[in-house]
């Protein structure tokens, strides 16, 4: 993989920029904060909660901010973009809202709700053999014959820039922060987020948070190469991503102090004590942020210390494999 | 039962004066929308979010209203409350933050989490026998041998201007609305509403929702005498009271244009569709409001509705439960 140049990559400007298009379009989400939490952790604890985000999750920011930079030229063709999950719903969405025909391709197993869902917002879908096909080399084939614009999930600067509104909304709303938990997958929120941080609180410490099974980018910034991962085996879908990207590894090196792993039993009991604690729906991965925290014992006692909560897209039909999940594990 | 006469009636200033004791106290609890739930019923809906309130649930709000208008001799002697559920934690909540010894008589067979979590907040729980004692008798007779100030659920006039504080913050967030869909239990929540929505939007129509097997307010509305139930049937434990009370039924009957009842199966349905929309933890009592609006098809489409969500205290080893009633009911 070729890596951006340094002096290629994205400042904290384009994070303002992206700010600014999105404002009165993307939910200013909520900051929440938590007594019981902060008894716990004896942190001041501030939740920015994008799973109250439209569709659900902060890749709203990121899709809506890429469809936005398009040509008038661009946005007739359209834009393709790669996702079972919440991106595509956010490109899907986004595209609806901008006038954009878009095209999301998917897994063939991808749950019928989130096909209906993505469909709902009048995207085109097209589904893959996960086992014959490589939905990059597909997207781009497609989008090459069809001369559609490709709106990546992470690795893209108008995307990760847009996704790190999140935090830049954060520090609008409670100041300076000491530290701040962002889950990674890909590294898109991460970066954005770090670019905020470098601008509106740059003495904070910018931790990245992954599953233990899918710990690609923690092993990349200890090593310094990209690594990877395959296909890992965690309930935290939304971090299952292979590896960094060109543009997110190098700007996860440049932003991101340390990155920590958490098991899936510890981080769906957190999932399951955000929900009874603070009466908020947020997904496996949504609460890597708030486990890692919570994993650290008295660590960041005394410290302001923001977590991104990242998304609320939970099937209650799964609830019962959660429990399981939650029932298993070792805090 | 001695109603209380109309000119000994609490007025809007017992909630605006409330307003003043809570403020930095109690949460102001976040109003949150849901372009979904604005497409389906045509309305621009705002959801009053008192599932986010301290305890979880509304009633902090006039626990510790009550609490802070008893004597110096009185808060020395302490106070004794009959619930259990929210208010009971309200009650002891609220006593610890004034300093204020509190009791909380509850049924043996109330759940251990509720138990546990009332004594944890440094409460005295007195178990009784539902079968063979009346908690309010028994709660009399404690308060009078002991010298407790009884601070009651919901039939007391700083209880209830407490907790109509909930709606003042609702008017002053989004203005006047058309109508504000309230939850019924005791009458305590909707008659402090009804005196915000008197001050802060005297057009509103105040709307209160019942459960279907436990519709003695909607019934006492309609006849002009207090009706009662017994042990209705129903999800919605925060709504099985048996009556209204002495200050609740006429407030109501001044204050509420009508009380509208919902069926189980289509309150939890509505409780599921808000945590997968809006990613909120909401308890079946708490969905009275929005399944009453959303039962009300095209009725409000193109008006202001406000509804109070008012609690967040679900258990999730009872969502199994929950699910069959979902599935079993006919919306």
């Amino acid at each position: 993989m070729d890596f951006i140049a340094d002096d290629q990559l994205p400042g904290p400007d384009l994070v303002e920029e992206a700010a600014r298009i999105l404002a009165g379009i993307a939910h200013r989400t909520p900051v929440l904060t938590s007594r019981t939490l902060d008894a716990r952790t004896g942190a001041h604890v501030f939740f920015k909660c994008e799973n109250f985000q439209r569709i659900g999750a902060f890749k709203f920011r990121g899709a809506y901010h890429a469809l936005s930079r398009l040509s008038d030229e661009e946005r007739r063709r359209g834009v393709l973009t790669w996702s079972s999950g919440n991106h595509g719903q956010a490109v899907a969405l986004a595209g609806r809202l901008l006038g954009i025909p878009a095209t999301v391709v998917m897994p063939q197993d991808a749950p019928a709700v989130k096909r209906v869902a993505t469909q709902g917002y009048g995207a085109r879908v097209v589904l893959y053999d996960k086992e014959r096909e490589n939905r990059e080399e597909l997207g781009a084939r497609l989008a090459r014959e069809q001369g559609l614009a490709i709106v990546p999930p992470y690795d893209h600067p108008h995307v990760l820039a847009g996704q790190g509104t999140a935090a830049l909304e954060l520090f609008e709303e409670v100041g300076e922060l000491d530290a701040l938990f962002v889950p990674v997958g890909g590294g898109g929120l991460i970066s954005g987020c770090g670019l905020a941080a470098q601008r509106r609180s740059p003495g904070c410490r910018v931790i990245g948070v992954e599953p233990a099974a899918g710990d690609d980018a923690a092993r990349s910034l200890r090593s310094g190469r990209l690594e990877t991962v395959k296909n890992p085996a965690t309930i935290a879908d939304g971090a299952r991503t292979p590896s960094l990207g060109r543009w997110t590894f190098p700007l996860v090196r440049r932003l991101v102090r340390e990155i920590r792993t958490v098991e899936d039993g510890p981080l769906v009991r957190t999932m399951f004590e955000l929900w009874e604690r603070m009466k908020m729906v947020v997904e496996p991965t949504g609460a890597l942020g708030a486990a890692a925290l919570l994993g650290a014992g008295e660590e960041f006692a005394g410290r302001r210390v923001g977590v991104v909560i990242s998304g609320g897209n939970v099937d209650l039909a799964e609830i019962g494999k959660l429990r399981q999940i939650a029932d298993g594990g070792g805090l």
